[in-house]
């Protein structure tokens, strides 16, 4: 069990180490560290392993300059300079914020990126300024279309926050298909089954292999198969990779490099990097704030008290599970499987710092 | 068979009759029939029976004085005078895309509406304009958050319009179920099962009896269930009723009015009529035009010729298939199942209109 205040610090250290700024890793080691107390532990410190790798190969610049390329009153168009995706999704988050302050909504786009952590992050950065806050990214093709065999989207996900009055919070924060590839590595690890309705092999039959996307199998968008809505999940994802790579500037569908250094970077590039997309609105640039705050009091109070399904106690609200977590583990610490505080030890020693 | 213009005609006449303006009328029609000619039909003139009924029992206003609530240089919230969905809907897109005329993207809600046809007609107002066009409306509650056997949310659907260069646009139009209710009676009329994965019994219990929501079931959200990801599901039709309903000062989650008049509205209201969410972001406020619409081709290009999974042909394109229908009827002509042209016959006959 590890304190947060802890890894915080080593995550600081280690991106110091590697070349950034102390504001830089600072930031950017925070939004690791929301992953951790939030459960989502596959983009937690565990990925700073893949970042070493990516800093050792040259693949990522620790001196960015982070610019605005394009703007209009509601919009704006960042340049990530290469750096790790915390960094400009951050200044991105803020601007769209800035933005909306002055003309009710903001929406900005980062090409030029790596991979940012946690979506919802940066959609709960506009809650403080009681906005709704909007964030999507594009990622390495694994997902196929429906009637595809052919990995050609990421597990693009999408975050909403909207801020309410007494009740805490809806912060929604979910992937574009029905679970998100740490589930694999961990039933594959454990040696099991990972069940159906989650993948394809190669050629596009159903299975429940769940070391499948080693053998050249593609992961189902959300919906599963064409009978239970997968071209739904299928647009979902398209979506979010229109908006975050193609409105940007940045790689989109499979022209999305790899975010891994084992896998080297793709022959056919149509922009630059990866691509995220933000919103931020203002709640009083539609409503008088405090009317808006009491509805989604209203909303949350009516779902949490709806009748619950048989064998089950109750209705939960998107990020009722995230905010227990984040409260207990601040508390408690945080666990990490063995394998991580191995590879976080490497790292320790590779830079002269400690992690015990 | 008939013609597209034949029913357009009618429909206009009809809607005429009921009081509406001609502007109101032939406008309104327009929407109806798109949803016939986009295969769609759940939402074409079967409906007409539907507004007829409603009007009848003096709940829908046909002479509507739409005006704006509230405004900020990129948003707009208007009050829909508790006409036809399709009168305010038309007017808050065609003003979202004023907006972002001025400031790069518009963002308007409705409040005080009823059904407005589908909404993937208003997302592709904004294609004319090279912008990307952005639709949603929450509806009557019959799907039941995650964990509950409570009918909480509409179907709520999401439509996305995004312009290309040579190919043709990409519009995603989509209900956040895995299926939608006509599908239910269809299989109930057939007396076919409607299979599992789409509903649930009054208690939770898995069904897949096609009359359930006769008997007090629930459609599930899309996913289906828990393990496959019916949270997400739920946080979609979630985020579409918030923006749709609490950000627009109208009904939400389950107490939005039923759009049908052998229901009775309901004891409790937290607002004005059923909402709707509207956006429209032009793509240069962005990047420049031909760069993105070049990406768009590129994007589309690259998604048509994916790799095919064994057994289908070829990966579809968000909206190819609507588009394909919309030609063939528009030549062709609209096939109306029985029920439907006597329905039809006898609101003609109320109104001394014909109909063949």
């Amino acid at each position: 069990m590890y304190p947060y205040q802890y890894l915080l610090e080593f995550t600081t250290q280690v991106l110091i180490k590697m070349g950034f700024t102390y504001a830089h890793a600072s930031e950017s080691a925070k939004v690791f560290l929301a992953a951790e107390l939030r459960g989502h532990s596959t983009h937690g410190v565990i990925r700073l392993g893949d970042y070493y790798k990516l800093w050792k190969a040259g693949r990522i610049n620790v001196n960015p300059t982070i610019k605005i390329v394009h703007e209009t009153p509601s919009t704006a168009v960042v340049d990530g300079d290469s750096t790790l995706g915390m960094i400009p999704a951050k200044y991105a988050m803020e601007l769209a914020i800035q933005k909306a302050n002055k003309v009710g909504t903001g929406w900005t786009v980062v090409k030029n990126s790596c991979n940012f952590g946690i979506a919802g992050y940066y959609a709960m950065m506009a809650l403080e300024h009681n906005m709704i806050g909007i964030t999507m990214t594009n990622a390495s093709p694994l997902v196929a279309p429906t009637f595809s065999s052919e990995g050609m989207l990421g597990t693009n996900p999408i975050a909403v926050a909207i801020p309410a009055k007494t009740q805490p919070p809806f912060v929604a924060d979910f992937a574009t298909t029905p679970i998100n590839r740490g589930k694999f590595t961990i039933a594959a690890k454990k040696g099991e089954k990972i069940g159906f309705g989650f993948a394809q092999d190669k050629e596009g039959n159903p299975t429940d292999d769940s070391s499948i996307l080693e053998k050249g199998g593609t992961m189902l968008p959300l919906g599963g198969d064409r009978e239970h809505g997968s071209h739904k999940g299928y647009c979902l994802g398209a979506i979010v990779d229109i908006f975050s790579g193609a409105l940007s500037g940045a790689n989109f569908g499979p022209f999305v490099p790899p975010m891994v250094a084992y896998l080297p970077l793709l022959e056919k590039s149509v922009g630059d990097g990866l691509g995220h997309f933000f919103g931020a609105m203002r709640v009083d640039a539609f409503r008088p704030a405090t009317e808006f705050n009491d509805s989604m009091d209203e909303w949350i109070s009516a779902f949490r008290n709806a009748k619950p399904a048989i064998g089950h106690e109750k209705v939960l609200i998107p990020g009722d599970l995230e905010r227990e977590s984040e409260a207990r583990k601040k508390q408690e610490g945080i666990i990490l499987i063995p394998q991580v505080i191995t590879d976080l030890q490497k790292i320790a020693y590779t830079f002269e710092l400690k992690f015990e």
